[in-house]
């Protein structure tokens, strides 16, 4: 796995603008908002099958309706071109669902 | 838990147009396709959420993008209305995701 | 996807106890008897996690505690490798929850 | 929702071993480490059923193996019978599955 440069890390921020980099924990980080704990939950595991899928996991967090994600490549120390396809798969799984997203 | 009456069935069925009665199992049917298997697996983890919280449950199956299924009041043998409160909250979660409905 | 021959088959069988061949349908059976639906919804969450993984699905029913998997590989039209490789996954699995397994 | 005394907290906690309090969130603690993530996403289902069966529901997280979990009741500013019962279900969950307990 290969660290990302810093070029290639700001022109993939441009074309996922949910997500900010989080420069002490080198991570990409998302906020997701949803209609209640059901919502959130299903979101949560249509996330889990495409981590398995990839065999690239989150940290994340809940708390009923909300979903906190951060994506890093423990193994090489930063970002990798794995977090930046699971944040895309993320955003495509979110799409009919969430209420709002960005680092709130 | 009462079975519904044949009227108020026939009633039910007018709000809920995806689904068709099985005379034989006396119980409601609907199929629904999506996208893929993540996607028909999110949609039956928020059925199990909210089957939990209604303490009703469907007899279902699932292939792939598919998931077809089954609600009866078993002890009652038959329809009640928690199979239509169901058959109604599985439409909800369904709405933003399934490429058809119908008995397909 | 190559198909497993009749000997391949019987001896796999012998490694697979709980599991039986369906002649017609061409796919292994197993059924599975958990305490309820908790448990029973979550062990097919982590057959959903193996079978993305393996990007090999099941054909599968659930009716509260109870959950019948038949395998098959579709495009082989018949028993693969792959059936063999997830019906252990999903033995694995199921291994310190189900209170019977059989095809009962 | 009525707050636990501090005696009645105590109490508890000899009966939920695995979990500590945390003074300043107000809220019962416990880690859980697993096999892989297939087990903890298992678990982490099976917990939200419970969650949203006894509308309760858990602030957590998870990396791979591991789930974090942190049980109050938000609305009463600390804990409450819900978070025992809930605690007590949690552990039920994981007795079977659970590497090691305790606040690691």
């Amino acid at each position: 796995m290969v660290l990302l440069e810093e070029d290639e890390r700001s022109e993939a921020l441009r074309t996922l603008p949910g997500w900010s980099y989080d420069d002490e924990a080198r991570a990409l980080r998302r906020s997701f908002r949803f209609r209640d704990f059901g919502e959130a939950f299903g979101f949560m595991t249509r996330v889990a099958l495409e981590a398995e899928k990839a065999d690239h996991h989150p940290d994340w967090s809940n708390s009923w309706n909300r979903v906190e994600i951060a994506l890093t490549t423990h193994s090489a120390g930063g970002l990798t071109r794995s977090d930046l396809v699971l944040a895309a798969r993320i955003d495509a799984v979110a799409a009919p669902l969430a209420l709002e997203g960005g680092a709130d």
